[in-house]
């Protein structure tokens, strides 16, 4: 698919998977992998989102972040429309190799949500004795 | 199912689920939320899991993480086996609220993950100009 890219490897043995030196990642039944995208100065946790092997591939090849937008149904080249381009610096993976953790610099405004919020996570859920888990905001809106 | 607890709210449209302040949150094909586990004091990401309603709303009435184990095929109060209990100190939700993160200080030895690191994201991948994706340790088990 790539003629000139990074590879992924096939799956091993449980072993091979957690204990080996090669990115075997697990795609689910969507053929989807979760990757967290965390700033890569300060961890911040920026935004949740997957990747099909072509967008993680891509991811590896240019050192931008690529996902598989599961609500657009395509490719996603992240910051094309809004600017907010994510440099990758480092990539984590877990132990079963089924989540990716990016450490990332956003460009344009340095935000992530498309709500205007540099995260996506601007709300802590405040839970009473009973009755509805509310939400509380934590970030608001940029002006723009 | 949980006469006493906390509840959850239906969803609304996008305006209600983006900007509101009520905890609708959104199970996937499969039934499940994705929970990213968060150490509350240094924000070091320690584990990717998921939950089902069952397993939020146990952790919204007991203040102590659960998850759905997806190899197992049940419910799970994480710690159960191994005393690394996660006690649930913050919970935020992202804008579509279709994933979480879960501040948590672990009990036992503090560890997470079942290969016996602190954090289950225990390798960095390495990314040659060409060939296969390796990954570097940067986190060993703790002796026993």
């Amino acid at each position: 698919m790539c003629e000139n890219c990074v590879s992924l490897s096939p799956r091993g043995d449980k072993h091979a998977v957690e204990e080996g030196a090669l990115l075997t990642p697990k795609f689910d039944a969507s053929e989807l992998i979760t990757a967290v995208a965390v700033d890569a100065q300060d961890g911040q946790i920026l935004m949740v989102a997957h990747m099909n092997q072509e967008a993680l591939e891509k991811t590896l090849a240019t050192g931008e972040a690529w996902y598989w937008s599961r609500s657009r149904g395509e490719l996603w080249h992240k910051g094309d429309t809004s600017g907010q381009i994510q440099t990758v610096h480092d990539i984590l993976v877990d132990c079963d190799q089924d989540c990716l953790i990016l450490k990332v610099t956003v460009a344009g405004d340095g935000g992530c949500c498309h709500t205007g919020r540099r995260s996506c996570f601007y709300r802590r859920v405040e839970t009473p004795a009973k009755g509805p888990a509310a939400l509380v905001f934590i970030e608001q809106p940029r002006s723009s």
